[in-house]
């Protein structure tokens, strides 16, 4: 309560948390007078208790959400895609192009990660631009090059979905619904993959808070989909060297926090190829259990301007060597 | 080009122009090369020419929009909506409740609003919240309830569309359509809208660039529909006091880079209702042309937690007289 | 503290607690125990509690500074710098060149700002520039021509001290001094003019929050020196469009958290010429009692490349005017 | 230069650039005029071309630090601090507490440290703290204090210099000195420290840039001073859990960028013990050539409220362990 708050007003704020199916608990300092709210506190998360008169400031000691969180499940979340465990001991590598762009196209990379020993193909056939006249995807098109790709290499797939209405189609190809980071917001599309119970892999948004990260995979979560990867992508600060920042701390709090996968995104972490390889290195080092790493054969001619932050093939199998080892130091594999 | 570029890099660079219908200018600095494009080099956005061997760094001279750019069109945009113009001499305030709650809470507030000069009257029946289990409008049934407040005091009526399976409903009963702030890159939707004819508001990211926000007006724009506002609500800082910073400087910078609107949202571009009066303040007298308000008759039972950026209808009343002497002083009318 | 905090370290904390003069209020709720310090909880920002066993999070409830907060003043604050009262009804505006370069350029300036209404010179001795390269100003000897321009012109001068040791040189000359962004906390240069007796106008730091603002305020204020301004002068934040983004909602905040006067920089705070006026207006909207500006008749021939950001002579002419008009219609006077 | 620039105005910024002993290569595209400068470009830094007629906007080629870059200097800087190598092939990890408390305190620490494979001390003496009323640190006792542990346990001393007026004593004790993220600005002392021979860690400050990092270092190096080591410890962003965001892109990119050593800060990097262990793994996987960690015995009653982000002795040996597998993983040792 403010500094000169009436006992009316005390007690106003009491009797609205009894209306609530909340107790109280009084506590007056000198200065201050502290209401403690007993019971599950989410409610008032809902409830503009800063509107009320006297009121100074609300204190949330619980977290918002409840399915996404340690608390409520202690023992990682291990998703199996067609065979492919992510979240167990194994640390899973997904790569590919940022956008499909022929048949031949996704099927010379699908080929060339596998060989690297990539577990998952990445390609997307919607694609979020910044601006309207740039490249948007070869839509289901792109879906069906994918498609055939995977029947060809043998790699599940993780593509893209952008819209509500395109659900439907999205799952009928992909083996791993991905949420952009644009998107993760986008409170309807949560809720639509939700209501399926096909895996998601959910990006962060670029000024996404952890807490709000959690809550977005809380959407999906409380529609019955329990199949959610997180995956950091980094943020957007005031740094301008590199695309984004990679926030390596959010690895570890994710892991601490919640019980999902953890899945970092090296290639838009930093926007920059030289880069990939030490964020990648980083990234495992702190506990990730996989990784997404966008590899083009020919990057120069590639459709998306993307080209910039795509790993060659050869770099991309010299980097799979080097997390061999970093895995095995830290006890894990791949 | 990087330091040691050779002559067959600087060579491939100029190839690469040509091919796009560019033509080069080199210039042969004492420790680096220069190429510059000549032509729409827009089409530089959409091919990665940074992934080009000896390429170092790719500047972009032009800006990546066009028709929201006050070189394509010099004079301001003024948008009729059901006869009060926006973007005019006269600013435009646009009032009502964070979220619509019932007809006679719509209407209440509409009559109280209206009363003391708003032009428009706003209220959430889609509401994007953070979390899942928080109060997520009341949908169509709001739309209704902002129609008969419509219909009763008369003021035409602004309100949020979050997925383009809504547009068709909500185009029903509004006559500005919102697009939030989260939505700002749900290419989707504002393809959706872009195709109808009717006014939007934009709002810009929590963490979009100037830029960012001129791109996601041109998607609109792109698709016919010119009625676009675009509103500042506060972006995302490390200042955790105010709930987002209100970046005032952005309101110049849009009337000098755009003939569209702006509108400013001083509600959630503070958080907290004894800041609203002063930065509405502040925003008319950058150059805003018009301001969107929260405004509740009883901001302790509102349903959205938002209560306490409300400002109570005495409070927006004296604001509003305040307003109208500021408006006069820079020329300006209410 | 943790869920499963036990009875043995809740003691602990209590034990704790009461080390340091405070008394406690244990509160049990369903999920956490809620233990609240009643007494001066300022002692808790130096000790650690949160590396006790069991505790979960520490949540202040009181600022951490008192001599500059509105509780323990609540009247404004009103400094007289040689018979200039900043902190009244009149708003107060500072103007000059960014550096001083001659003699001549400080005098000329100096009666082209006199003459459009500004109250007060700026200028440069001592410059903070981010590289070693720059033009680091003219130090003592340019200390003396401002000396020389306010003996000619007869308006007060403030001026940048960036070091201990230049305090009592810079003290000789000046009216005002200014501690820089870069230093807001350098706290030997705080304790250092806080032992002085002279008005000093702190910058907050690019990255500063309000709380940490005012906490460097406090520490000139703790060592007696009551005489500050707070001046804020633009954040650091994503966009890049702008060179800093002024946090018009810390004007406001400033003025219900404390008692000292607040000045507005439009020049830093936008980095472009252009933004200046419509910034300025905005900054005196919001409640600033006072603006810094840079002003330069030849700012192309400048020395410190921060010409973009001075305006022309008629630039500056113009501004007063126009806000001469608008500090009337809020009620008060230039 | 701006679209309608004309024929005089070109002309008047070739004049400019022959001025400063620049050519140019002017090159004409269809909506903008291009004006390369040839030569030193580092002079356009310190002159205002923006503020000239007709210049729309001034795009530095060159990074404007010299002696820091790796290409004024190809192999790496190796700096020898009694015996122990910063920046060669092993990793150093320097340990200690926040600050020193006592002579007890620190030598008990050190044992513990050095026991567990530490090769440098850290404590500070001189303590930058947000609030006035926070302990300080003992300042010349504390120095004295460290000298004795170092006698006592044999490792070199790293310890922070606040102020130019304390250098000299500093350097009577020190081994090392580091320059605090608040003082990374701090021009005065960055020069003071440049003109003495001992090693330098400088801090990069909370919201610096790379290119301003590098500039601050460049600051000390153009003194004549070359043993600099550069310190990543987190930058502020918007995210809250943790107390600064780290930025281990930066970690590669100095690295590429400059040929000095870089050492991470995971104490402060993020401000939670919890999270130190693993972000200490990321540091040496992304390339780090060492780490500064803070150890205390007693966290719970440190001095500094720092205590919540110290190791245990415990858990600083078994980090060290699992630092020395990771880093003969990657071709390292410890």
């Amino acid at each position: 309560m403010k500094a000169g708050a009436t006992e009316e007003q005390i007690q106003h704020v009491v009797d609205r948390l009894h209306q609530f199916g909340l107790r109280e608990h009084i506590s007056r300092g000198e200065e201050r007078t502290l209401i403690g709210a007993i019971g599950d506190e989410r409610v008032l998360r809902s409830i503009p208790l800063e509107a009320v008169p006297g009121v100074e400031k609300v204190m949330a000691v619980l977290a918002p959400y409840k399915l996404a969180s340690r608390e409520f499940q202690s023992e990682d979340t291990v998703i199996n895609v067609n065979g492919v465990e992510v979240g167990g001991k194994k640390v899973v590598v997904m790569a590919g192009p940022c956008a499909v762009e022929s048949e031949e196209q996704i099927t010379t990379i699908a080929e060339i990660v596998k060989g690297a020993g990539a577990l998952m193909l990445r390609g997307g056939a919607f694609k979020p631009r910044t601006g309207p006249y740039s490249f948007q995807g070869l839509g289901d098109e792109g879906l069906r090059m994918l498609a055939a790709a995977k029947q060809k290499v043998g790699l599940p797939i993780i593509t893209e979905v952008m819209s509500t209405e395109d659900i439907d189609l999205v799952a009928e190809f992909t083996d791993v619904f991905q949420i952009g980071a644009r998107n993760m917001q986008n409170f309807m599309l949560l809720k639509g993959v939700g209501q399926t119970r096909k895996p998601v892999m959910l990006k962060r948004g670029m000024s996404a808070t952890i807490e709000e990260f959690l809550l977005a995979a809380e959407y999906i979560l409380s529609q019955g989909n329990l199949n959610v990867m997180l995956c950091e992508r980094g943020i957007r600060t005031f740094e301008t060297y590199t695309r984004n920042t990679l926030d390596i701390n959010a690895v570890p709090v994710l892991k601490q926090l919640s019980h999902l996968p953890v899945i970092v995104d090296p290639s838009h972490g930093t926007g920059r190829r030289e880069l990939v390889a030490p964020v990648s290195k980083a990234a495992i080092a702190a506990g990730a259990d996989g990784l997404i790493i966008e590899v083009h054969h020919d990057p120069e001619n590639s459709m998306t301007g993307d080209g910039a932050q795509s790993l060659m093939p050869e770099q991309f199998s010299e980097l799979m060597k080097e997390l061999q080892r970093l895995a095995e130091a830290i006890g894990r594999s791949m």
